[in-house]
């Protein structure tokens, strides 16, 4: 990652567009994983950059701000995936698009994972948090109704409460940002294969299907 | 919960014998998970059970202890889920102990809920912790030499790899602790036996068994 030109005019706008606010946004999210975002202040973020600690605000107008962006970022990734799962749902079984959508959830993960991660922890102890749970909660409930259909158009088997379902399987997806590491040998195509298969269809050969 | 007596004497026994201690670590591993080990002081802790700061110390002699104890509770029975699925190795299938130490591992997590939770949010920054995760290392090992096991014995599907397939099992297992409220309708025999329908039977009806 190449360093910011620290911000030397005193003009209102916010570094160079786009790249400066970028670079800062990343290494915010970093620093919010490794040790939270109460325990992160924007002077860590400051000295992280090498920018002096008014500096910084040429390039982002706050923490909440740069929360709120990360927050943002899964929450659009994980909202395309429950719309690409809605688009022609007259042409595609109930089966096909909640298969894609774990497909395509997986994806979104490891490609947005730092996100995500900082996403999974929040837990509502501000404005900005509790309008990301609300989103996720709107987002989860799309996924179940999807299971739920999936259910009555009689794909999945019915002796698993559908309400535990999409948790478990979300759940699954989602543990992912404890232990993926990119570059760690396993990559998302793969996760995604192993994750749709294991779910849909089952580690177990050779055992009775009990359907 | 009834509230322990106060320490009055100035005797060095750590309170009556079991109870006070076990008062005391409940309300810790509580506050542990609420607002984090480091987050949390004995002197939160003597506040929170009505204690002076001193008395608490005629409970306990230290955080450390109290954080230790918390995790061997939680490694003590995932341990014994382990040590289980070795027992009659002969005498069963590999795939048979692996669904049964799946399923076991579900009601250890359920019975032991708040030490599971402190434990998965270990990250090692101090001998105690380190400890705990290499216990859970060496816990994740034998279960994934149990996969192995019941691949090589030709139970489980080959096309996903062995190591991911352990991951990701107790990926889906591990991630109940974030959701999973005890009294919340889903009971811990149907928690266990919705997972390892899901992993080793598959969600889908119907659809071609890729194997």
């Amino acid at each position: 990652m190449s360093e910011p030109a620290p911000a030397t005019s005193g003009s209102p706008r916010r570094g160079r567009p786009g790249y400066d606010q970028e670079t800062v946004l990343r290494r915010a999210i970093e620093l919010f994983n490794e040790q939270g975002y109460d325990g992160t202040s924007m002077g860590d973020l400051a000295r992280e950059l090498g920018f002096s600690k008014s500096a910084i605000y040429h390039h982002v107008p706050s923490k909440t701000h740069l929360l709120s962006l990360a927050l943002d970022e899964a929450l659009d990734g994980l909202t395309r995936v429950i719309e690409e799962a809605s688009n022609d749902a007259a042409g595609r079984t109930a089966y096909a698009r909640l298969r894609q959508a774990v497909h395509r959830s997986v994806e979104v993960l490891v490609e947005h994972q730092p996100a995500v991660t900082l996403l999974l922890r929040v837990r509502g102890n501000s404005e900005v948090e509790r309008a990301a749970l609300r989103r996720r909660r709107e987002i989860d409930a799309r996924l179940a109704a999807l299971v739920k259909e999936a259910i009555d158009e009689g794909s999945l088997r019915t002796d698993v409460p559908p309400a535990l379902v999409s948790r478990l399987l979300f759940g699954m997806v989602n543990s992912l940002v404890e232990w993926h590491r990119a570059g760690g040998g396993v990559e998302g195509q793969q996760l995604s294969e192993a994750i749709t298969t294991i779910v849909f269809d089952g580690l177990a050969l050779d055992q009775p299907h009990q359907s």
